[in-house]
């Protein structure tokens, strides 16, 4: 029997000046779409990255949990004055941004009550009906509301509490990838590629150039639901290889 | 006399599924973010990453370029069947997809005419009307139309040409930058920290917890058109870490 394919779609909001102004290399879109992908059969299909602004915050929020499944945002949830997520989403919503029960025990617990103090209350602050999503490393939860998952934006902190979001996630069929490094250049086998990509519409075939170790090359990345598929698509790629007499690099 | 502050903002628009797949970790978005601060005086205000589909890009584009000065885009203008760009702008804008005439002669001399091939000549073909970015790496050049940049994916290819793009910018003011790194936890200083960033509305503080060498801390970032300005906030930056009993972090 064919195992009906299952499309689930997510976009990822990252908030915060310092990855807009090139001071900080983002690493989470990358872990989260892998994460998403390999373990939960998600497709990330969009990426936005927007300042700590309030109203851009609100927009954005809107429009990316309408227009698809799943929306993902890291950064500003911490204590500082520019940590303004959870009370824009909020805001998105039109729900209070109240005290999280359970959330200001966890963080009451973790600092002690003496050292508890407006900062570390902040954390606990999230829009009412919110769910929390546990955080191993630091205490402070992230949180879940209707289709939005909040999460911190440091990347370590971020990697050990991911786990902890698939409880309320809907898997989707996952995507497979198949990778051919070739010895050539792009328009050597454009032509041929293409005729390829248009004889296997459900692949996405991408290519890629690359320079490694001072030699350049093509990497031909295959994508689909099926895996019976790509081994077509991989068949034709190295037939067409050997035909052209090209190299095929292996990594 | 008091020089006048020019806002010129941009938006960077990633188009490949290999970034959002998780399978390539962008680079260019601090690159190109840093460059046109420093070089230019432009603030990158927002960035998107999307598929290679017609329909996305068009939309984006559309959108992006009406709502910021500038759009910077990568990837897609490769020689394969996946390189969909400069079809997508030209349909965005309502222009021909034509062979630009100075863009076929620059890779036709390039590959020499027994070389040029129908993939390579693909690189040729652009918006009626748009300008050259030119390429001193690969040679196939990146083009200009209103006020969208269209730039390579590969990192080393778009990092060698970018300079060539000046000549079609508007410059703003340059935004500059302080970092202060003390060794604290962000919950500790937020209260004051607010304080501060009430006291000086028009820098922007932020603050970015950091984990180095087994030592936690914050580093404080404030950015500002004003120098002068700039200088005040670190001073009570210190004095707040003084105060504190904080230790500073020279990198």
């Amino acid at each position: 029997m064919k195992k009906k394919f299952k499309k689930v779609n997510a976009a990822i909001l990252i908030i915060g000046n310092e990855i807009l102004s090139g001071r900080t290399q983002d690493k989470n879109v990358t872990f989260i779409s892998n994460w998403l992908n390999l373990k939960c059969g998600i497709s990330v299909e969009e990426v936005r990255i927007i300042p700590d602004i309030e109203k851009k915050i609100v927009a954005n929020i809107l429009q990316l949990s309408k227009n698809f499944n799943y929306v993902f945002t890291t950064g500003g949830i911490g204590p500082t004055h520019d940590d303004i997520t959870a009370k824009s989403i909020s805001k998105s919503f039109k729900v209070k941004y109240i005290y999280h029960q359970e959330a200001y025990r966890i963080l009451e617990k973790y600092y002690g009550k003496n050292k508890f103090n407006d900062g570390r209350k902040k954390m606990a602050k999230m829009p009412e009906g919110a769910k929390l999503i546990y955080n191993p490393s630091s205490a402070a939860p992230g949180f879940v509301i209707k289709n939005v998952f909040s999460l911190p934006g440091v990347p370590s902190i971020l990697n050990s509490m991911i786990d902890n979001c698939k409880k309320f996630l809907t898997k989707g069929s996952q995507t497979y990838s198949a990778t051919l490094n070739l010895y050539t250049v792009e328009s050597n086998i454009s032509k041929k590629l293409e005729l390829i990509q248009k004889k296997y519409k459900k692949v996405d075939i991408g290519s890629y150039p690359f320079f490694r170790l001072g030699k350049i090359g093509v990497s031909l990345v295959s994508r689909s639901v099926s895996k019976q598929l790509l081994k077509k698509v991989e068949k034709d790629l190295r037939d067409l290889a050997k035909k052209k007499k090209i190299k095929i690099f292996k990594i």
